[in-house]
């Protein structure tokens, strides 16, 4: 069983040494609560409403940043123990990228760069080009994608058949307006990737206001059945849940109905691309 | 606009007569109070928990049949009108299949075979292995597939790119138990899917319990915003809902995304295979 900690922060663009300072502390308190796999939102290192190119690349973090030895000194104290923090990648080829990055006990085990990147996240990152990340872990067979990948059925399909037994999904979700009693929409859509693909589905959302854009506060836990198992609505905060992996491995839905089994991959050819108006 | 009415029955298994004079009741009622376009559930006429091949394939009807001239002769009385139809269908190959029919005046717009046949269905359909049916009518670019289908994203997918403003579903949901106040876990499917295709979905279900199997009353119509517009719950009843195409034709989603633009084709060749593990 994998006890998980998703955790709910507001991150302030620029500030990255009190973001680090908040993430650091959000590790460590998961950690002695008792977490396994501790999973911070979409570039919790730098904040999302940049103003400028200079800025972003400001605050971009390389893969050799001494934060990551930081992070993986911090899961030391827990065997076995994970967390995954989304941050600003500044690139080996200079480019920028939004991604995320797994870290134990070792040190960093993957890293993710977003594929599909949201609105004006286009003006300051370059897309990733890789497959979504699915690396065998101490805590289960681990997915990662970041925020709007999850929208792409596509894109979580093949992290599913990549045998991903727990998505996990930084976010930044912008607040838009929804029906009543409702879950933020971006949610129901991780609850339908969930049941579709019989994967858990965890997502760590950032909340607060920044520079006029407000945020969802969407962390929520998700298992392998489609339903929540906790979530964190208003505000800072931490969704806990017990996942079982193995919920993830078998694919059977009824006798004689299987979520990929029933696949027809003989007539999915075209679904990769614009079909022709018949 | 088109004034859409999803119509939720219990027809009796093996009761051809009486679900056919249901069929008739439901498409007349709901034609008198407005409908243009009227759904009802997959399998109306021959209702769905069979003991045996023969008692399925005796309440097969062949797509000659007269009940489908008397379906057009009804929705001819309102111009542009169309009803939607789960049957049974006799195949001129002397297979059996699970299918649905598009009804206007002029007579059958078109079939299509229900591809991913859930369960037991597999005793006594043949599954169908053409692309879901995508066609213009009087009331918009409707799609067609049936209840297990709209779990296939592959599948939703390719309606939705074929260009289906309207994804009409016949459904036979049966009864799973579900958290308190969560809505039946197939139409939280259904919102997933209208959302990330901009792509109005409508759900007709059964109800009633059936040789033991009780059904969920799942009837659902959903706008291409991904919200539930109306559903009926427990019980027979119509949902209704005022379905405008054209919001289902713009896959904006924000000034620099798009529900469609933003696939990334050249990464996706892979959706369509088992991936190996890595």
């Amino acid at each position: 069983m994998v006890r998980v900690a998703a955790v709910q922060l507001a991150p302030t663009v620029g500030d990255l040494a009190g973001n680090l300072a908040a993430a650091r502390a959000a590790i460590s308190g998961a950690l002695e609560a008792g977490a396994d796999l501790v999973v911070l939102p979409e570039l919790t290192t730098s904040g999302y409403v940049f103003e400028s190119q200079e800025e972003a690349r400001a605050l971009g973090i390389p893969r050799d940043s001494p934060v990551f030895a930081e992070w993986a000194e911090l899961v030391s104290a827990r065997p076995g123990a994970l967390a995954v923090v989304g941050f600003a990648e500044s690139g080996e080829d200079d480019l920028l990228y939004n991604s995320a990055a797994i870290v134990g006990a070792g040190g960093v085990l993957g890293v993710y760069r977003k594929v599909h990147l949201w609105d004006q996240e286009k003006l300051y990152f370059t897309p990733g080009s890789a497959a979504p990340l699915v690396i065998d872990t101490p805590q289960g067979r681990l997915g990662l994608m970041i925020c709007f990948d999850l929208e792409f059925p596509e894109w979580t399909r093949l992290a599913a058949l990549a045998g991903a037994e727990i998505l996990v999904v930084p976010t930044n979700w912008p607040l838009f307006p929804r029906p009543e009693g409702e879950r933020v929409a971006e949610v129901q859509i991780g609850m339908a990737t969930a049941r579709i693909n019989k994967m858990a589905v965890v997502c760590a959302d950032r909340t607060g206001v920044e520079r006029g854009v407000p945020w969802s506060g969407g962390t929520t836990i998700i298992g392998a059945d489609g339903w929540v198992i906790d979530s964190v609505g208003e505000g800072t905060g931490v969704a806990w849940g017990d996942i079982d992996p193995a919920d993830s491995r078998d694919k059977t839905l009824a006798g004689l109905a299987h979520a990929f089994g029933d696949r027809r991959t003989d007539l999915y050819g075209g679904v990769v691309q614009e079909q022709p108006r018949s």
